[in-house]
């Protein structure tokens, strides 16, 4: 099975609420409506080991890891940086982002821009529709922008590049506590371990259901036999409807 | 210096966009007002292995970690058990939230219901005013549930016993480039260590500048002598205001 994808949020800004995560909840959103497995989100700050461990334990759950922010000129841009660590990469300075950087400003770039050059040894660059800004990519790991519009159009360039997937989701409503169907779930989930089942109960008094059964997986039968077994073992009465 | 908090927010639900996060925007700024800092806050998957990787980094970065979701009587309650394997702890059954269980429902519970008895072994409940569902917590880890109503009542019983911060805080706008005044930057962030400085790029073409610095320390005096430092080197006119 695919090991999906895994996200690095970098930024103390977000840590301490002075702005609020955009990034994360679009990459969500955008690998969902792709079929591609999100299997942890960190919001880390900008600090290299929080970075290199972060990135690592992405790694290790993901087969492809989204970064968000810390790259730019400035003495908190470290990304870049945390990222060569984490894959055990040296850091060269880029050629080829060294004239792109030339070509776009246009008198002579303070020096400091040039640390937009500094990547992962071996690192590529994919060019940007509507950017002259590519995106940073080594070992499966993208290294997008903080920026909220920025991020959003990087990030596309990237899925365009990956393998879609599918998702099959049916939702069950129910009109039972939780505690009464536990059992219930629990034969069905250790029967189909290879089935996502989630259980979401509400305490809204305003709603027709107390909980909320979803069933999840790539292909369509495996749910359908899940949904089945559940409403075979579910106590009576408790379907308030299915969707 | 105290090394703040760290979240673990549990839920599929979240990491595949079926509901936004509610409770880890909320911590934020409750944290923040509190003036705790928040060293990571990490979204994972009901998975045990998942859960404890998480727990157990967390702690590794913060003395207070709050867990959010993935605790209740089904199988994907799986987070009391990742947080004793996290800490080293046994799990045992609780005599006091059994009987609180039994005091709670009107009939027998059914037996599922028990599940919300089993604890790590040492874990203390916390009286909660207004809801019968104690504060589960071990170790200065805060074991509290993902129901966003339910979350909002316990984070205030535990912030009400941790030991409260200061934050001081000034923004510089300025209308440079970010490159243009990196170097600038780096000797201040350099010379003060203990100072948090970010720099804050945008391209938003409406607003009156192009990058906002952010000065941080939980004292006064560090965040004015680097802001006075930072006005020294920076170029001439580049301020357009100060906050």
């Amino acid at each position: 099975m695919a090991r999906g994808a895994a996200a690095v949020i970098v930024g103390n800004e977000l840590l301490t609420g002075k702005i609020q995560d955009e990034n994360g909840a679009l990459l969500i959103r955008r690998l969902r409506a792709c079929g591609i497995p999100l299997r942890s989100l960190h919001v880390v700050p900008d600090e290299v080991d929080a970075i290199v461990q972060a990135v690592a334990q992405a790694r290790s759950v993901a087969d492809h890891v989204f970064t968000s922010g810390g790259i730019g000129p400035t003495h908190d841009d470290v990304t870049v940086r945390a990222v060569a660590l984490a894959l055990g990469r040296r850091i060269v300075r880029s050629e080829e982002m060294s004239a792109l950087i030339r070509t776009h400003w246009e008198s002579e770039p303070p020096p400091a821009t040039f640390r937009l050059a500094d990547m992962p040894q071996g690192a590529e660059l994919w060019k940007q529709e509507g950017l002259w800004f590519p995106v940073l990519t080594c070992d499966r790991v993208y290294v997008l922008p903080g920026v909220p519009q920025l991020f959003r159009i990087q990030i596309e360039t990237v899925l365009a590049r990956m393998e879609k997937g599918q998702i099959h989701l049916r939702a069950l409503y129910l009109r039972s506590d939780e505690s009464d169907i536990a059992g219930a779930l629990d034969s069905v989930a250790l029967a189909m371990p290879e089935v996502q089942i989630g259980s979401y109960p509400t305490f809204d008094r305003a709603l027709d259901y107390r909980v909320k059964i979803t069933v999840e997986h790539a292909l369509a039968a495996p749910v359908d036999d899940a949904v089945a077994r559940l409403l075979v073992v579910l106590p009576a009465g408790a379907l308030v409807r299915m969707e």
